[in-house]
């Protein structure tokens, strides 16, 4: 294991953190907050400050350096908590948040972009953390993009998104252009998107503050809302719609995002992801809007409104809420708890299993059909028209099957403090798939607060396991990572 | 096609069916049942036998015939289809269930040894139909094993079970006495199983229908009892502890039975499913009857009783009910609905997606993990030491896919009825997985009689779906399948 090289990177992320700790300060500042806020932000910044110089004095390492498969794993495990541990602070310390495991939740759901809270009063909060909490999701967001399409490819993590099919192989001495290439787009056309929502949100009455936060939120499709009643607050058809486009923008790749800037439309519209996403998005959503008309709203327009909304937020696990889908019928809410399970597409800020591995099965599923048909043929899974390597489709198997597990596995921790079957379902996978809002005691209009200690630190640690991909964190449990 | 062959075979299939249809009626005029039992028995017995004549007198094929894996499909769904279409006609005819959808729905829960029943007063019918309702899940319980143990792999379907790893592949010249003779020996065994549950019932004191149509319904893990209270009728921990060890039997792969017999034990003590299977019954009964006591029970022995039957019941894909959890706690309910998800050993009589799929699987991922930290490595997946082909652990994983892929669409459309999400889903993979009982409005104490009859229907096919393994029935939903 490179221990340095991985400290040496994290006293750097963590540098960058309390960068943005600074700002959110700033911004508080600017508002008039006073000693309090310092207060609650000048340890963490420090800290952070402190722990980087004594990397840089200590076991700072010149000259070129290279990051093992595993030590590539144990890097991004630790940059999470280690982001996690150290953003929570200040709502600890503020007094905020009186617990230090719900400020780690809080902070935990920022960053994997879930956007489960602990809190019941969110506008109590002061603005700067309120700015905080939002910058977590916008840091983890794409920090997630960056590690998914730029990062893993060069760890061998082949099943989680097809860019090694696409890319020329990267090989490793190729890394670090590469990678800071790719990144900066990335972060261009993130910024460019989070610049356009936010004057788009203003100009249907937010005030600038509230504009920014939301599109931070919506673009890292976490869901955290500066309102006590989220987006539900505003009341506004043109808001809901903005924030429903910009969902749906978010959840898709990336890098198509960067294909249709350099005008390479046609491969954009050609993407079996993005139309599988796009087909479950239009028909979830009208199916429902088609449901609730007549029982819930009288129009249709309005109906849509509602349904379009509620499916982009959970699709693309975002965790918005513009209304209690937990009173809606029993059909709508099955459709919701069945996009739970779907998510994004893969290289967006999406969670959850991810439209491309769902698209993958299905291919193999017809694929083995045709083998019993026809033992004696030759049949391959084909995703974009081209051949995927078995290992690949394998890798995607396993991927899901691991997902269900711990799915599973955390139903069971979280039922055994008693909460009832459904609220132990949905809550687990608004955790795992990085949602936020579940069913029953866990509903849009509810929070995680009821939740004992115990429950609360795994469910955090099920957000990292969701958000990470399953085999990230789970790696790190298995003895064989720990061997020479 | 061969339709010849299908015609030829369903033909004889349906005639077995109706000698047992005879043996039914003869026992119920036995007990002094009349006219109206001749008249619901007759129909069905005569129409099986003129469609026999008719196919002997028309399109019967002399010499040795020979089946493609697409007639072999087409056989075996059309025989559950067709035994159900004929075996509902006693309870229609009779009047005891007056809609034919109901009468389809139970005969198609007893073929499919799912349990699932639509009669709210089982103790009103009269004996022969009782019998009747027991034979279902009898024939169709062993009728699935020499299905997946002798006949699947010679329509080339790898992945439902290990069979090819294990025997000298077998050609098709070898496949009539091949076939024969395993199938022979298994029934011996079941036959053999069932008259010891039937002769230990009766010790405890059930009269000897009670107990053979008990029997019955445990060998088959059917789960169809002759009281409305089920199981908890009896009210007997001697009864509980006979059934609970039946049914955990009548859940073992009945080859590891036949080596037992012929004095393998060794094999059978390293069978990796076997010890998995057996981990899970002993770990869930414990956890629960721990969970139970001091809460529902207040001594342990009591607390395991129950415990151990209720996990049996739910794991073998059972049915039956001593109890009714859907009013222990949380946790042991969520233990509950997680068992729906794994099911019996592949070879035995239970359904669900089978233990060994589970531990291919677990065993893939763990593999996965392995190249993650090693990309250079070789790694295979081994089951009971043996080297498992890629595509055999591929057909698993896309067989357990398409497994929740049906359970979503079938959720959505129970759910379309107006039931709520947790009876949709429970009552979804309790037919899938050939259960019977679920949560919420399904529960053990329940019936599936509230269901409006498009949603029988559509369960009747799920319960198939799940019988016949996922692909069987899927497969001619294809139009691959269909063209020439």
């Amino acid at each position: 294991m490179n221990y340095k090289i991985i400290f040496q990177l994290l006293s750097v992320l963590l540098l960058i953190v309390s960068g943005f700790l600074g700002a959110a300060m700033g911004v508080g500042l600017l508002y008039g907050e006073g000693a309090e806020t310092v207060r609650a932000f000048f340890i963490p910044i420090a800290g952070a400050v402190v722990f980087f110089i004594m990397v840089r004095l200590f076991i700072w390492k010149k000259g070129p350096s290279f990051l093992s498969p595993k030590s590539g794993f144990l890097f991004v495990t630790l940059a999470w908590i280690g982001a996690s541990a150290l953003g929570a602070l200040p709502f600890f310390l503020s007094g905020s948040v009186p617990s230090y495991t719900d400020s780690f939740f809080e902070t935990m759901s920022g960053f994997t972009t879930t956007g489960a809270t602990i809190l019941s009063n969110v506008e109590a909060l002061p603005r700067s953390l309120l700015l905080w909490r939002s910058t977590t999701h916008w840091l983890g967001g794409m920090g997630i993009v960056v590690l998914t399409v730029a990062i893993f490819p060069l760890l061998g993590f082949g099943g989680l998104h097809l860019m090694e099919a696409e890319a020329p192989g990267p090989s490793v001495d190729k890394i670090t252009p590469r990678v800071a290439g790719t990144a900066k787009i990335l972060w261009l056309i993130y910024i460019g998107f989070t610049l356009a929502q936010t004057v788009l949100l203003m100009l249907g009455g937010m005030d600038w503050f509230d504009a920014m936060n939301h599109s931070f939120a919506t673009l890292a499709t976490g869901g955290f809302s500066t309102k006590n009643a989220s987006v539900a607050h505003y009341n506004s058809s043109y808001i809901d719609a903005v924030i429903t486009i910009f969902m749906v923008l978010a959840g898709v790749n990336f890098t198509l995002h960067f294909k249709l800037l350099t005008g390479k439309f046609r491969e954009v519209v050609r993407d079996s992801e993005l139309k599988l996403y796009l087909a479950i998005f239009f028909v979830a959503a009208f199916a429902i809007a088609w449901d609730l008309l007549g029982s819930n709203y009288s129009a249709f327009g309005e109906s849509f409104r509602f349904a379009s909304f509620q499916v982009a937020t959970i699709l693309t696990t975002t965790g918005f809420a513009t209304a209690d889908y937990t009173v809606w019928s029993s059909f709508s809410q099955s459709v919701i708890f069945a996009l739970m399970f779907i998510g994004g597409c893969a290289g967006s800020t999406g969670g959850g299993i991810k439209v491309i591995r769902i698209l993958t099965l299905l291919k193999m599923s017809f694929t083995e059909m045709k083998y019993l048909m026809h033992p004696q043929g030759v049949f391959g899974v084909f995703v974009n028209g081209k051949y995927l390597k078995k290992n690949i489709v394998y890798d995607i198997a396993a991927l899901v099957f691991l997902y269900f597990v711990v799915f599973f596995v955390v139903v069971l921790i979280v039922a055994s403090g008693g909460y009832d079957v459904l609220t132990s379902l949905s809550g687990t996978i608004a955790c795992l798939g990085n949602i936020g809002p579940g069913f029953g005691k866990v509903g849009p209009v509810l929070n995680y607060g009821l939740f004992p200690g115990y429950i609360k630190w795994v469910l955090s640690i099920t957000m990292l396991i969701g958000r990470l991909e399953v085999y990230t964190v789970l790696i790190l449990l298995t003895p064989a990572f720990w061997k020479k």
